[in-house]
């Protein structure tokens, strides 16, 4: 392979006088043979491990990604401080649930990100089974109040695109204890937002809203397989008790970051591409897929880029967003930032739907924006790349959008996601290399792309002025 | 759930009247939500097990597939005899390399299919690594003779077709032992033909041609980890001793059965069409990906036909191969009685690339056919099925090829396949239900559009006469 290796370093020296089909060829062939994604992940995953907001674990990754990148030799790398909330999950939840006779069924649960503890003692009750807030409504006060709310709406599963299935029942964990609580409920459980049934519970963000501190209520998922138990012994006797304790705990903001590393455009220095995931992650497993493989594929364009010869006209920035998961501060604070600055976005690629085979991206734009990147389709099929279609770029770019510039979502094959997400099997060893690999180079391309051809300034919806 | 179950039922009741994209919608919806192929996977993996051609595991899962295809109440179920080979690994084989001091080192191999014993204390012997068969012929008999010969040319990673990779390397499996002997060589140690670097070593069948019995080697497989090891060694020192010692064996050819069932067609009974995948697997694992999946895959399609309220107007059967793996002799006996009953095969799908999120098919037909078919494409679209391409149909159907019969292949997405492939990790956790069931509605639905629309006559390259 070695003579293909020369061969493809020698094409690189005279980059610009290359066709796009053999610079991606340059592209592919780099990140499949020489790429470092799954060399960083492997760290972060299991040197550092799961990184939530305001962890240790979390410092650990600003540092180790500020050192990798730096040591990139990059125009620029640096640190932009972001004040972020500390939630910590405390001793391991514990949960059964009681029939008549008294007989205890130990059940799966984890506390959902952001609710408060149970008396240290637990909170045992009566619970009772609700689909969707409709039903909680019907049933009122009068049936609600002083029991435990399980909310046993299953993830869609005729849906191809899953994480639409996650967005039909994503309410019930962010919203379950808020609605529950102005019926007097004394506690949540949420089925775990997983297709597959299994023994792990999903955690992910909830909010009390306007709910005054007094009247919060503690909220857990519960796993899948325990939801249909529980669904199944309350359809046998609906006087059920359910217990869970869990001594999770918020404490006041704390300083943290994102990292970001930058190389500086030659022609256009002010007008910037971003490409990001991540940093922080839940705490249950170690986050590779949600997001250590965004993260860590955002770091290999930026260096596939160089690998690959190619010296960007515009300015590149891989960022490192902190707080995704519960709070989005690191998100807002660069798109802020941005503004302030007056800087010109003109493309943000976001990575962060796991490190699945690439299947294409979904990009958020005017349709003229689209118009330019739909030519760009034909390019990709050698690597069997096919869906370019409008749609969400991300939460960590999302900020961006008011000022006009082109959001675009990396979109792996979703089959697998939600086995995974927020839960305790979100573990390196179900990342594949190559998978990881062509999605890192499936995003390279696609920079290469925009940082050559640009935004039509006229096409960009809405100038930034400052 | 229910409500939209009702409805696809009531449609159901007029599938005839529906469009091509509501029968797509019933069948993908069926799939996902009703599918029956990771049940019997279930069964066949962890109830049955590895099904060697020959072996105790094989008639079982004769016996239990001819069963569930009986409970169906397809219009006929029937074994079809045939004679296959019976290999038996034995005991687990044991390895080292041995240093000048006398040092070992073990590592992981297992015997190729078809391979014989080494003595029963085992074969030492100098080793020497080549590439590939030229470099064997420059070393010619006087640099090999008495020495194992280690095999050592990794799978191509840059390719994003993995079947290409293997494609590459196979013959220093299939044909290593045979290419070694006639200069001499001892025995035969042969890279695992796996992308990734692990611990496993990966079978598969191999061939001695017209080497007489008394001129035969033994052949075994070595992990990938364990070829990197050994050649990294082998350039410090080129004097290194290897060991192994395996005790397989081939016994006399014994009967076993190709499984078939079969829906008779309403209209055009005479008009035969196939889907299916092999019965027989390797020993070392439970072979779930191969080809578990394209079993209960093929199965699912007759059964989701029905369960989508589909009649259809020509003969569909359900073939399960017997010996794929190691001798091709199911197929190839389906193809000689059906020529020599006169049947008109007008279309033959098979599943036998893993059971992983399907991206399309390659089809095996004349220019006119693959016109047919690439028209159906955009049905396909909202499954993310977007590869629809020239190319093998698959090794169980291809000796009716000669007949004109249309052949396809399911190409599931292929990045994990060689992770797995004859290895001891093809298990049954490695198959996500999603993704198996996607395949087997996608099967469904080109299957449903063959019977639908046939095959122009005048389009097969080739009728049969009898």
């Amino acid at each position: 392979m070695k003579y293909l290796l020369l061969f493809f370093l020698s094409l690189s020296l005279t980059i610009n006088a290359q066709s796009d089909e053999d610079v991606l060829k340059i592209i592919y062939y780099q990140t499949l043979t020489n790429g470092k994604s799954y060399q960083w992940l492997d760290y972060l995953s299991n040197q550092i491990g799961g990184r939530l907001s305001g962890s240790v674990n979390a410092e650990l990754a600003v540092e180790y990604t500020k050192k990798e990148l730096e040591a990139l030799g990059l125009d620029k790398v640096w640190l932009q401080p972001v004040m972020v909330p500390k939630w910590v999950r405390g001793t391991k939840e514990y949960a059964y649930i009681e029939g008549a006779s008294g007989r205890t069924t130990t059940v799966n649960i984890c506390a959902l990100g952001g609710s408060i503890a149970t008396n240290p003692t637990g909170l045992k009750a009566n619970i009772i089974e609700v689909m969707n807030f409709e039903q909680l409504e019907e049933l009122g006060k009068e049936k609600i109040e002083g029991k435990i709310v399980f909310y046993n709406r299953p993830m869609q599963p005729d849906l191809i695109h899953t994480f639409e299935a996650y967005g039909g029942c994503a309410n019930q964990r962010y919203a379950g204890a808020r609605e529950a609580a102005k019926y007097g409920a004394a506690g949540v459980i949420v089925r775990s937002l997983n297709l597959r049934l299994d023994d792990f519970p999903h955690t992910g963000s909830m909010s009390y809203g306007d709910i005054a501190p007094q009247d919060r209520i503690p909220a857990a998922a519960i796993s899948t397989n325990d939801a249909e138990l529980l669904s199944s012994m309350l359809s046998l006797d609906n006087n059920l008790k359910f217990f869970f304790r869990q001594n999770c705990k918020q404490f006041p903001d704390v300083e943290s970051y994102n990292v970001i590393g930058e190389m500086t455009g030659s022609e256009f220095p002010n007008d910037i591409i971003i490409v990001g995931g991540h940093l922080d992650s839940w705490d249950l497993g170690d986050g590779s897929h949600d997001d250590g493989a965004g993260v860590v594929q955002s770091m290999d364009v930026i260096r596939l880029l160089k690998e690959s010869g190619i010296k960007p006209k515009r300015t590149i920035r891989v960022v490192l967003f902190m707080n995704e998961e519960n709070g989005l501060r690191g998100g807002r604070k660069y798109a802020e930032e941005a503004r302030a600055k007056g800087e010109n976005h003109i493309f943000a690629l976001e990575s962060d739907s796991g490190g699945f085979t690439p299947r294409g991206f979904s990009f958020d734009c005017s349709d003229n924006n689209f118009t330019q990147v739909k030519a760009w389709e034909p390019l990709f099929k050698p690597y069997l790349i096919h869906y370019f279609e409008k749609g969400y770029g991300g939460a960590d770019i999302n900020p961006l959008k008011v000022d006009g510039t082109v959001l675009a979502g990396l979109r792996p094959d979703s089959q697998r996601y939600f086995d995974h997400h927020h839960a305790s099997n979100d573990t390196f060893e179900h990342v594949n290399k190559r998978e990881l690999e062509l999605g890192a180079g499936t995003m390279t391309a696609l920079v290469y792309l925009f940082d050559k051809y640009g935004v039509n300034p006229i096409m960009k919806t809405k100038e930034v002025k400052n």
